[in-house]
């Protein structure tokens, strides 16, 4: 053992790479060491559907950088590596190569960044031919190659999240007949009803066949290989089924070793991303973030997310004092031409946590209602009643519909109001907005609702007082 | 004269329509007059390059709402009358009206929304036929006439702000050999040079010809028509000349009156845009408008600050209490397929305020680079070297580059520091953005040259605290 102080960091994506990254720009002795269960580092998995959509040709596309250019940075990478436990006592983990081997790891400071899985399905037949979910690269090429070789010809969707509807939408785009089922009456429920409803529209709209309300009950198989789609009385023949239910952190590894877990079972952090056991952190979609809107503890698995608490954990593991703020809940998504977004609180998740909200709903134009182009755009805000100040958007619509949440997620992180965002001055010509951007026609609706309308930024000084 | 109170607003377009519309939603009793002394109400001002190039077909379509639809509101509407001046102690406007009559029109509040005129050369040849500036639909639909039924070959455009190169972008629309000439190095003084170049770039790539740090020294006509255009030794030959070298704020009347100007002549006023003189408002064009960066007063004609402020006016003049917070200094245009944005102070504005700046520029993609489509996008990034609060953005680039200026402003108005642009949780999947938004890679190489990085949000609070 060198005498140099030693990262260990379990598990070679977003946020694991990203801090080995930080870490090295900060301190070049640091011996750092990234212990990889797959074959795969530092890959795009938010990029898979388009993989099996066409629009990107090639997996290797994906790869953000290779064990190679790590190693050129002098981060030590190992593939195949699967850590099987913890000892944070002795500060030292349980290795086991690709080969069998047995292997002791010491380290002084320790990064678990072993990101989320999917859920699989209890069901049986799920383990057939054709029946795939989306679980790393290597499950995203295998559903591929599935689509490119095997050329299925009906394909079942089960759950209509953002895994989902992305999904859906690339299968169609193979011109394969698509019918997605969802538990609910629409998909996407992190959206309010009526929005999500505006959804199931768009995968309508690319030849999607919606089972809305319907559970999936079992899965034929005939010759090894998945033939039928059970949904109570109704069967749906399939030779390609995917699911998109759901995911959950991959914590049991740190849970196993004392680390105490948190919402949804993710590891429990503080704001530098330290676990409650010394001398080890976490980071990405195995850790809680906090939710800077309702100042709870959050689980919120997300490639940009992963990318800055990874940052944020490797300028603290080399001596800074960086705090990861939390999430407000962004996510955007492509179905067909329809750009869907949401942030902050839906106006159910609102009225769950008793904040008394209102909310309005507008429909408008993404340009000037006289320029070539202008496509819909609906916008629902949510804020609280007294004082008003902002809760979360949903955004449906055409070209140039979905970035603006930004402008909202922005709202929301500065704790603005829907006077605030109805005076902010946002960008105007009209080939890029109304002369009141759908977002501000929005708060304008809202403001009528709200009770003792105050303004945030009143309070704001100037940059040179 | 009847028993009601009686409000009017000199100005018909969009600070003086905004206006009456608010004040009559909210006060049905009041007697609402315009006096609008053009032929056109609440039209779309920044439409007009759009009719010159031809994406929009009609000027009908850039009257957003005719003086019927005012008056059925019960908004008294009177066209082709011009007030030639204000008596702020007998509260009464001397009028002329088209036919040459002389009225006097008392009011109990007044309203003085003038707008902005463009500043004409002082050049001989300048009243020539061909020769154009943009100042109100007429002028707009007379350039319109001209290049359609005159069909000129040879066109100058003078000056490469926003209008000059929104009218370049329409004439080559149009095919005409297009030279724009500008006084400086670079187009768009409003960027600094490096983000100019990057405008003056796109107009190349329409194919307009530029010729910078050059001045128009005398127009050559012949037989009543534009013939030629002299830049000192340079002569071009033209018959088209549009000029679009600024604007001035139409406050002449008020300053007669008494009413106290302010930044570049415009009419000053308070938050709740009140002028110096009782019962007498100003919004628009004509009027100041505090810049939220640097908390002075500051001069900026722009649709969506007029809206936004005749809006404020309609308020407070039926007795609520709002305020106009001001401004931040956005605006964003189009040349070909190029976005081009900013918002705050530029660098160069930053220094001449002392205002110690650091900045960064840097090289992004608008969407995922292994997503098809994704365009080259540059972003400028302006804070204060100590704490790192932002002052200002820059953005140029394809399809999607542009609106992201609107999460700076928004930076801006809530006091964000670069380490909280860094941090904020943005809209990310790969046919929207790369991981981290092109505004956050800026964020982050910007982040190395400030000291003592402060974050404002942490102060924040939760919304159900």
């Amino acid at each position: 053992m060198s005498g140099r102080r030693r990262l260990v960091v379990i598990g070679g994506d977003a946020a694991g790479m990203s801090a080995a990254s930080q870490a090295r720009r900060r301190d070049r002795d640091l011996e750092i060491i990234v212990l990889e269960r797959g074959e795969y580092l530092s890959y795009a998995a938010c990029g898979m559907p388009y993989l099996v959509g066409g629009q990107v040709p090639d997996p290797a596309r994906l790869i953000a950088r290779t064990a190679e250019q790590f190693r050129q940075q002098g981060i030590q990478v190992h593939l195949q590596h699967t850590v099987e436990a913890i000892d944070a006592g002795e500060q030292s983990l349980s290795v086991r190569t690709a080969k069998g081997e047995q292997l002791t790891q010491h380290y002084d400071e320790l990064l678990i960044a072993t990101g989320a899985r999917d859920v699989r399905p209890e069901l049986s037949g799920a383990d057939a031919a054709g029946v795939f979910s989306l679980r790393g690269l290597g499950s995203g090429i295998a559903l591929w190659d599935y689509v490119r070789n095997q050329r299925p010809q009906r394909a079942v969707v089960v759950g209509g999240g953002y895994i989902g509807l992305e999904i859906a939408d690339a299968l169609r785009r193979r011109e394969i007949d698509t019918t997605l089922v969802d538990l609910l009456p629409e998909v996407m429920a992190t959206l309010d009803p009526e929005m999500g409803a505006l959804a199931s529209g768009a995968l309508r709209a690319m030849g999607v066949s919606l089972r809305l309300n319907a559970r999936v009950e079992a899965l034929d198989v005939a010759d090894g290989r998945v033939a039928c789609v059970r949904l109570g009385e109704a069967v749906l023949p399939a030779d390609l089924v995917v699911f998109g239910i759901g995911a959950r952190p991959n914590s049991e590894l740190a849970g196993a070793a004392g680390i105490p877990l948190g919402v949804r079972g993710a590891i429990r952090v503080d704001r530098q991303l330290r676990t409650g056991l010394p001398h080890i952190w976490a980071a990405g979609d195995c850790a809680e973030s906090l939710h800077r809107v309702t100042g709870r503890p959050t689980w919120q698995a997300l490639g940009t997310v992963a990318n800055k608490m990874g940052r944020i954990a490797g300028l603290n593991i080399t001596g800074a004092r960086a705090e990861f703020p939390g999430v407000v809940g962004t996510a955007i998504t492509l179905v067909g031409e329809t750009e869907i977004a949401r942030t902050g609180l839906s106006e159910q998740e609102s009225v769950a946590l008793q904040l008394d909200p209102v909310a309005a709903t507008i429909q408008d134009r993404t340009r000037a209602g006289y320029y070539p182009g202008a496509a819909p755009i609906t916008v629902k805000l949510i804020a609280r009643r007294q004082g008003g100040r902002l809760l979360g958007a949903q955004i449906v619509g055409g070209a140039g519909a979905g970035k603006r949440i930004d402008t909202i997620s922005t709202c929301l992180t500065a704790g603005l109001s829907v006077e605030d965002l109805l005076q902010l001055d946002l960008a105007y010509a009209p080939p890029f907005s109304p002369v009141w951007d759908p977002v501000q026609t929005a708060a304008r609706v809202l403001l009528g609702s709200v009770v003792n309308s105050q303004s945030r930024s009143d309070a704001l000084e100037s940059a040179n007082d």
